[in-house]
């Protein structure tokens, strides 16, 4: 059987010769300017209907808007992402901008570059970059080019607005958490970071940071204990892997993303150890996970929903006015405790 | 502080000036065309990289192709959609391809439409929608305009391809196991499903489908016992609370999807029963979740990244020739039995 041969794309002189009027009406009519009388203009709006004539994005693109906005998401498997983009697309409803997602690729600077790219080669009004890992004067270049909201990420630049959590707060709740219960031999899972710029800006080096700093101050720094892996499951299977065969076992783990505890719970459970009685596990991201009455994972909320319509906001205040001072906007997050912390065992 | 102005986009003009050659010769080493000498290229390559000149996407789009696939997703939370996603990215290395994901609104006909009238008019070179609920007649419309893929969904059309599941086997496969454990009162948790087009044609409804045929099969045509809710973890959760208030409680569940058996474990955790001594629970699409020691779901593989990478195979294909007949890819499932399945209690 032959499938129909696909229509070509329906052009303004479509309209203008099913409408029986000048394509220069109809241009009028698009642009909604003077000159088309109301019965042209239900003439031509019919002809548009009944053809299906779409004005064309690629043409509007030529002259500058697109309407749409590029979220650079680094892994879609992180149950902390779609809580982002919820809050962002809700804060979009009824605007005209359409949000098209690019997976960038975990930990992957070469992949990163290739998305953020493509989506300025594609015209994109503004860009969310959701916890990028290039660097900073990387991040400038490409501010400077479209506007740009990043996210997760610290760190203070002319050239774009960011939003984060506070995470050194965040590192120092769940700590305080663990102390507070009794435990002393508190580990901690990180995502590996090497370079300077990240190590100073990226949310995973700050937990880190926080982790250590908290420990100093209930007096356990000679139980720091970290173990770097990714911000995966894997990465968290694999960090409690290592803890759990360490002499002299940690009572207590904290990983740094939710999807960091769901490896950790795998790898405890794998080892025939029960949480909390043997081990207490806490999470970062309160994800629907985190919720699930059957992992009921205690972990720190940042608020995914408000990060994603603070950087919605924050992006069309910018598109409409690139000049404005830069802004960061940094939230507090909170403790959420569950089952999966108590006392260490005796 | 004033941040700096932004840069206004490079242009063949500006390329030309640098490499103080004509915008023809440019124009030439950017098509690689007849004319340029070595000596010119490299002075224009030079210019190029120096001035981060990027060929205008949009000028591209203008000229027929944009090298983007437009992917739209109902569900950004559902477990199983990366998996099809890393298919996809797998099997488009190497090519010029860039992929962006257009969230489409769990169970949203409008947000669907909205989404996939967005890709064609921002050019898209292909599209691949994952188990759409759009009318048969629009799914047609849309194909007939952009080379498209169906993803999930069944049934045949010469104006597009489909890659699905073989759902009917994989729920059938589901019943076997827990009748072959001695379970009677199995029952399934479907996503509703009222429009005659999708009732014969979508996964989730040909899904309920296979459990009513296979419950016939194995003589439990009076156990039928069928929750219409959504295949989201809310509404696994919704539907199980309502198998746990029958008087004649199930002694087990088969929901429909991975992420509904999450809602599903959570309301049976919540009843304060045990799984699998007080009640089995099978779900559909073998998620990492389901792999997850603590979890250990027992679910129907049906090879997500298999179907990506089929999918992406497709849709080249049919960009490259758009009247070759269509195509109907079946994969089968399997069956992976975990520790959530076991006799029923007696």
């Amino acid at each position: 059987m032959e499938p129909p041969a696909l229509p070509r794309r329906v052009t303004i002189v479509d309209v203008a010769q099913h409408a029986q009027v000048s394509t220069t009406t109809v241009s009028k009519v698009l642009r909604n300017a003077y000159g088309a009388s109301p019965a042209m203009r239900a003439k031509v709006q019919q002809a548009i209907s009944e053809l299906g004539y779409r004005p064309n994005a690629a043409a509007r693109a030529m002259r500058g808007q697109t309407y749409t906005l590029g979220v650079m998401l680094p892994d879609l498997r992180n149950p902390f992402f779609p809580e982002i983009l919820d809050g962002l697309t809700e804060a979009l409803r009824g605007t005209e901008y359409q949000v098209l997602v690019g997976p960038g690729g975990c930990n992957d600077e070469q992949a990163e570059s290739h998305v953020t790219d493509a989506m300025i080669d594609r015209g994109m009004d503004g860009m969310i970059l959701i916890a990028p890992i290039s660097s900073r004067s990387r991040l400038e270049h490409l501010a400077n080019r479209v506007p740009t909201v990043i996210v997760g990420r610290h760190g203070h630049s002319a050239a774009y607005d960011t939003v984060s959590d506070d995470d050194l707060t965040g590192a120092a709740l769940v700590v305080g958490h663990l102390a507070g219960l009794g435990h002393r031999r508190i580990a901690h899972i990180e995502h590996a970071e090497t370079d300077p710029d990240r190590l100073v800006e990226m949310p995973n080096a700050i937990r880190a940071d926080g982790y250590q700093r908290a420990m100093h101050a209930h007096g356990l720094a000679s139980e720091i204990d970290i173990v770097s892996t990714t911000y995966t499951q894997e990465g968290g299977y694999v960090g409690a892997r290592q803890l759990l065969a360490r002499s002299r076992r940690p009572t207590a783990i904290f990983a740094g993303a939710d999807i960091v505890a769901m490896g950790v719970l795998d790898a405890i459970s794998e080892a025939g150890l029960l949480v909390p009685a043997d081990i207490s596990v806490a999470g970062y991201d309160n994800t629907t996970f985190a919720q699930l009455g059957q992992i009921s994972l205690t972990s720190v909320d940042q608020a995914g929903r408000h990060i994603g319509a603070e950087t919605a906001r924050l992006l069309l205040d910018r598109i409409a006015d690139r000049h404005r001072p830069s802004a960061q906007i940094k939230l507090s997050p909170t403790l959420v405790p569950r089952r999966t912390t108590a006392p260490p065992p005796e």
